[in-house]
């Protein structure tokens, strides 16, 4: 596996991050993804998805890292989705291709984008929910001069979308009507099925759910319209979705990283969901210890996402709890109160509750083999979220 | 007031954002800062403390930005307060002189940084509790052939600190015994104390945190050893800590921004603190409207901290409810789930439920002035958590 070293200085701006060379010397909080657990999580997924025969194309909006993509790509996937024009931007700077815009691109600065990016990379799939956007995208694209692939965003989940059925076939014959737009297929992310506790339960709901998407797609396809793509799920549904007739292609996001969260929604082999190895953490230092019954970590609310109802969770450290302590610091406590195992100067690794808005709190991933800080991505669409 | 424009363009890898001139023009979501509110948050904050006889450091963990640093100096302040060393950096590298500490240097890396910021900045304050790392610092000073300024920090909250009393007395013997250490004074923040729910329980809560700071230095100025400084306080606490005799200086950051947060805490004139008023917002766009009763912005968790148990607040668009839907969207809905008074494209603006950790999670606070951006400020130390 080749790696790469990135330099950086103080000088340039940066953290100096990359001038330690070990977990030891790292300076904290900092973000690390241990590589072979990384390699063994996409080659898990990159097979099982090819041996369903569907398309993966991951979802960039968890790793905002061009690398990271790229890896990706060399492993099997197809492209990468992207949230946002400004993440999509960022990918295709980093020299990724084929990627797939899963949100709506409202707002003139946000069509003048996408047809800048489709102008570089016209093989870039933008989602659609509504007939007036479908209009928009298709003049701008003609005062282009160029014609932009779109994927209709079916409300399969609780967020956004235009209704499955007769309202997405009639925007599906709007959109082969306009001159400069070519219909892609459908857009089927079912955001609530993927947290679904319980397997059984989540295959449930995702298969109701995703039903309405292939429903959709039939109904299009009789009136003689091509609707090759149905893109969805996500890590809580790779292998329930990817056993639904139409549905084409895969697009997860967390497998890679995996979290906290993730460990709870259950597997199909038991209550914890073991699918993918937790590859992800943020390393922290003991700053203070002001009692013996707690001590203080340098990682708070700047160090780790806190949309979670359940705070990090200590690697290695059993009956050890961390509560957040404001903006920049954390704090330990021990099960029924007693002495905290850890010294001052001690370093803490946490599992994170949530991944994609804890990686967007960082600049670059130091890669671990190890205790060896092998390489340093850039985390290029950190804070893109136009 | 001079402002000043940063061009910046999509090649150079940063968002587009100095191009649009205007509100309606803001690629989104957007920090936002009202630049009136914000003089007029500092001229007081200033004022007051002018007139109440304390040095005014205001805190950058909030701001993260060396040009809001600037011009807090030019308002009065003595200089920034700065959570971690490589903010302060940031800070530094930014013309931002007298610079305070307010965690412990702990780790080899952090000792090093912190010497080498001592060299350029000698007037530079950094906070320890511990003796062990008191003697780390005294060695790395004595190796640099430089001094290092020291304040104690106190455990008057519920976070880092050594026990005031003879236990910090204690401490204070020891550094000037060090010969390559200088005793500053005590740094004393009670982060307990900010958010205590109304005013005269929360002046109660604070003095008597800060009576405890007041005894340590007394206890160490009638061992002989000079205690000059004891700097606490905050938004919260500013007109009540500058009313107690021995605290020398306040050091707030939220009251030039303002969120939800500190408005419930309730001031001295009600039940709604309003003593400063809320200069920050994050703008977003309406980028679908899945069914009459619900409509999705282009905000998430990546766009606002969720660290508070209650979400945004859409400014002017009252019966009107946001919730997270999300890394990257929210979802409005209408008291009495009517319809939502939105349409596809339309800019929704927020108040924050927490100011810090949002503003960290942005590159560019742009500046307005009514309906204009007149500039656009860098968040230097954004992500300099270390």
């Amino acid at each position: 596996m080749p790696t790469r070293r990135v330099f950086l200085t103080a000088a340039a701006g940066v953290p100096l991050a990359a001038k330690a060379m070990t977990r030891a010397e790292l300076p904290t909080p900092a973000l690390l993804l241990d590589l072979d657990a990384f390699n063994a999580n996409v080659e898990r997924m990159a097979g099982f998805l090819k041996k369903q025969g569907r398309a993966f194309r991951p979802h960039a909006k968890t790793h905002k890292c061009p690398e990271i993509a790229r890896r990706l790509i060399e492993a099997g996937a197809v492209g990468a989705c992207a949230a946002k024009i400004s993440e999509a931007e960022a990918l295709a700077g980093g020299g990724v291709t084929g990627l797939l815009l899963t949100s709506a691109m409202v707002g003139r600065w946000r069509i003048e984008r996408a047809v800048r990016l489709a102008r570089r990379h016209p093989e870039t799939i933008f989602s659609v929910d509504d007939a007036a956007n479908a209009r928009d995208l298709n003049d701008a694209a003609g005062a282009a001069r160029l014609k932009l692939n779109l994927a209709i965003d079916l409300l399969v989940g609780n967020r956004t979308g235009i209704e499955p059925g007769e309202r997405a076939a009639e925007l599906a014959r709007l959109i082969v009507k306009l001159p400069n737009l070519k219909l892609a297929g459908l857009q089927s992310y079912s955001g609530n099925s993927s947290h679904v506790i319980g397997f059984e339960e989540r295959r449930r709901f995702s298969r109701a759910a995703m039903a309405r998407a292939v429903e959709t797609r039939q109904r299009i396809e009789k009136s003689g319209i091509a609707c090759p793509l149905v893109t969805g799920g996500s890590t809580g549904t790779y292998n329930i979705d990817s056993e639904i007739d139409g549905i084409t292609e895969i697009q997860p996001g967390s497998f890679m990283f995996m979290d906290l969260d993730y460990n709870r929604i259950g597997g199909a082999g038991g209550p914890v969901y073991r699918d993918f190895q937790n590859a992800l953490t943020v390393l922290t230092t003991v700053i203070s210890k002001p009692a013996k019954d707690n001590a203080i970590v340098d990682g708070g609310f700047k160090a780790f996402s806190t949309d979670k109802p359940f705070p990090p969770e200590a690697k290695g450290l059993t009956g050890v709890s961390y509560a957040w302590a404001g903006d920049e610091h954390g704090k330990l406590t021990a099960a029924g109160g007693g002495p905290v195992p850890v010294e001052l100067g001690d370093r803490v690794e946490f599992i994170v509750p949530h991944c994609d808005p804890t990686v967007n709190l960082y600049d670059f991933i130091q890669v671990m083999k190890g205790d060896a800080v092998v390489a340093v991505w850039p985390i290029t669409a950190r804070g893109r979220s136009q």
